[in-house]
């Protein structure tokens, strides 16, 4: 009887599949997991190794129409060959040689560039020249056209980062091809956007609410600055920063006062020499890319030393510990943004 | 030569596997398309091979913790194996016989159920018992215990709805158990959250806002109602439909005006026999559920003749054309909210 | 020389008056009290006054075009010959004879109305007919054309409520006529706008937000099932009301799940026999009206027994304690959208 | 017979007064108006009038706890001696002697001060010391303690703005002492709310968001450079300016991107030589306070030749126009908020 029963079962499995239709009860515990259990994987691309492989790139590569840009993603390696480094994050190593033209083109996805090391390159973004210097923070909001061109004798290589993975999981991507020939030649050491926008607490009375940031350049002596105030004020016993010797600054979109992009939160974290921060754990992935300093991270399993140029994908829900050898500031780009906006976010901070 | 850079090229990009990256510029227009580009597919389930099967698995399957519900996803065919109806919403049909319970418990994913017919079961959420019966939408909204039970000698099957592909996606899924005791055995006619909430256009003094909606059942006498009085608005010649002979409500979160779930847009539309409403393309996923009377539906390539309980998925982007050959009623929910929260929602309307 | 200081401080004034200016240090606490000290006093109106009288001016007075209409404001005595309620909210008692009609008009001053006893009377909201009836709430918020019109062979009277005051305050008042022919002489039982929007959770999909309520009438039926359920749900051990023997809804705007009016908040509470709610304060000023019932009523100094259309103010910040002896129905109107905004609301509740 | 009716209306209306009550057909016309008539006037008080009186006031008025503060108001003649300079808004010359103290307080009003010339005061706003210093704008948003000191040897005097009429329509005053030893006598150049928060684009990640602006100093040299970009942008055919010619910014707060006070709106507008603004007309009142420069103002029918240091109150809906002889830079603030956050804004900008 059993034999019949179970043959009965096997009968109605296949009817299921021969219907496009699967049982819950056989995959439940998969499908709902009690806490978030990420098949993508903590994993770090050494700058040692990504820079040396743009360099080759731009050697044996040609950027233009087509291809758009020699950028090449960091794939982590939980995610099955997707280019992606976590579910909804894009990173990337973008090259571009002496004299070199990225072209312009505009997507739904939205974009930004982080300068490891290096300058020379500008990006025109809707027609305004904005210049890309170490430490920097150039947004490319959703489908703003932008291209970018190094009118210099130097090659240039920066981090990129998108919501690619977020938006074809949403099947919400439109490109489309701009002009070959330059908006602008023009190699301002100031954008029109920060002409307009980047002075602290001051908005043009002309402008309107914008759901990503006007502000295209967030340029690094401000960072530093604030990253050294925030200490300062610490030092004298007030409050500012996120914990004893952990310095924090997100960039923010000054007509909202929310995060600079819609679906990407960016934030500059610093580390004090000799800091522990206490551990994290965050619902939803982010990617750090370490700008200056030395110092030890573990993320789940996995422990690294970190140097400037490393690049890290953290997984949900993965704790995450980080120790500075040196005075440590690291860039971090999340998704944060789209949890909060459906009550998904949680984060657990341990202390030790 | 060419051979020499072709070599060098091929070192390069296994140079590359081997740091886990990869070049954006060899598929760019496959991340990047010009316009979303769904590897989800048209398709329909008739209700004529869902219910007989939901009813062989209440024979053959029992419902206990562990599996914890009797329901069988519909799979679009498109998605390689997953048992997801969209990439981001998953549908199923569930089905509880005469006197059986699915036990309580509770995850960070969004529920909902729609009764297509018959009657009977009792859903608890957290605590309040709320009735089920054809044409009531019931939520279950993130992290609300629930539990479903059936005190009387008939089985029941009704249409339930996640966001399960979408919280999978962002790694964001919590689960827990509840008790196996019942909460409660009441099986009164109105819930509790339509005593407090189901007064139109009144809010109890004393509760507060609250993301997803307090109220637990939305009834088909309502929804019925609703849709009957746009119609006879459009007949006298004013507005209210949302085009001729095409009548639509969306259920709603009385402490905030929108959407009654954070992640899920619900909604019932009403056709006039004969009608013929204009073809509409939607960035965004949906499933579509025929309640009454029957219908042509086209969705991108895919023709269907409709009835009552067809359930039929629509990938973003993908054309959809509906024809009512009687007056033709299809809830529909979709993850308009999770395009909306970010600029990426888009809809172009073709009359013909 | 006391005497030279005093003769040049008597200079100095005397010439900081001929400049158009004012010491503070002479009157800093009269200007900035230690908490507040409102000119209006706690008052009382008895509807065996208030309808007299109506009758009276009914019989006497006309009601056209220029005085617009037959309403006669309740003035606070604190508030030196002004006719207002308190000093940012207008209340009168409006009186429209058989076959009469006030013409229409339009004005940014945001206004309802609130029908104590009878009925027969129709207002023409933008040109939509909507019954007026004992215990209804009907809307004509800021800018929309209205009209009213008593196809009836009996007079009908009810309460006004408005936010002349503060538009008066503000100087934001515009005003403008409008037609002298009747929109429509229609008189259904139902209007259309509660046709699209009187249906508890459903929003017309057709429809977009709007920042007052697009439902022009609140309907007693409706309003008395959500007071009973609350205090059903109380005596079952449940939450929903305010307080032990005190349920109070709110009427809201279904786009927004706000206050029906942008300026002005609606409630209607009802107190079980033989309860005494806490004593409540409140920065912000109300106008009560019982609707039903008797009971006892205190406001800072003032005692009064209360029966059906007796009307009373409350200034800002004075206490108020209602003890009903048998079921009390009042309708509370309120400035406290105002505060909310500005974060100057403030309640302090106490026992007893 | 006639008589007879108007003996009858005589005893009518004066029932209605015995009552409380008074008739809107009347007044109605007065009470609400086609378009706003203010009673408070255009007007203007001169740098060279206010300043020699706050002097006299320093040689003959001590500052201290009672009368807390040497300001003296501005008193606009059309508003029946209260010491109001609109409706809505307070402004006032404050005068602090050499190593003078004016004591700690706070209050639910809030308030700013803007330096039109000298510098040597601190204000301690919650024990922050913040430098005054000429053309910044200093904040003491709602309920923060609040006092200034002169270390120097020598006087100053600001403007200080309030929202002091409004809240006292509103009822919603408190008031509380705070210690009359000051909370700090440093005197550094920058407040640690500046250190936090006057980064352009950055934010302390551990900082949540809050109503009214955290940064409580808005310094010249930015505002100065803010305007000069606008300018500069202009002459090379960019967007930015208001107007030809018109430069302006608004005082935000990084947390929201909304106004940097809850109540009052601050901007400063840079009219270039020889320009000539649109006139213009605001529901709502303002008050503007030359800072630099010379020009001409209409308001109403009013006409003034301005120069630094002069004060004008603009009322609500009065035409507004400047011509610029020199650069004209003009600090104003206003009431728009109020009038934003219940739709009753409006504006008209006519060229000529």
């Amino acid at each position: 009887m059993t034999t019949t029963v179970e043959s009965e079962l096997d009968q109605l499995y296949a009817d299921f599949a021969r219907a496009n239709m699967t049982p819950l009860w056989t995959q439940r515990d998969d499908l709902m997991t009690d806490f978030p259990k990420p098949q993508a994987v903590p994993f770090i691309w050494h700058w040692s190794t990504l820079y040396p492989l743009a360099q080759r790139a731009g050697e044996l590569v040609p950027v233009g129409r087509g291809g758009e840009r020699r950028a090449i993603a960091l794939a982590n390696p939980g995610l099955a060959g997707e280019p992606y480094a976590t579910p909804t994050l894009w990173a990337a190593i973008q090259y571009l040689g002496p004299r070199e033209t990225a072209p312009a083109h505009r997507h739904t996805q939205t974009a930004f560039r982080f300068v490891v090391e290096g300058d020379g390159v500008w990006t025109n973004v809707e027609g305004d020249a904005v210049a890309m210097r170490r430490g920097d923070l150039l947004l490319t909001p959703t489908w703003h056209f932008h291209e970018h061109h190094n009118p210099t004798d130097h090659p240039m290589a920066w981090v990129d980062g998108l919501d690619i993975p977020l938006i074809s999981q949403l099947d919400a991507g439109f490109f489309e091809y701009g002009s070959t020939t330059l908006a602008t030649t023009a190699t301002p050491g100031v954008s029109n956007s920060e002409r307009l926008w980047a002075h602290a607490g001051l908005r043009p009375v002309s402008a309107p609410v914008r759901p990503n940031s006007p502000l295209m350049a967030y340029r690094w002596a401000d960072t530093n600055a604030a990253l050294r105030d925030q200490l300062a004020l610490e030092a004298e016993g007030r409050p500012g920063t996120v914990e004893p010797g952990h310095a924090a600054v997100r960039f923010y979109n000054p007509t909202t006062g929310a995060d600079a992009l819609r679906t990407i939160r960016l934030e500059m974290h610093r580390f004090a020499p000799g800091s522990a921060a206490a551990t994290t754990q965050v619902v939803g992935s982010a990617v750090w890319t370490v700008f200056e300093g030395t110092g030890a991270v573990s993320v789940g399993e996995a422990n690294w030393s970190v140097r400037a140029g490393d690049v890290f994908a953290v997984p949900s829900w993965a704790p995450v510990t980080i120790t500075a050898h040196s005075e440590l500031d690291i860039f971090r780009f999340s998704d944060d943004p789209v949890y909060e906006a459906f009550g998904l976010n949680k984060i657990e901070r341990n202390g030790r």
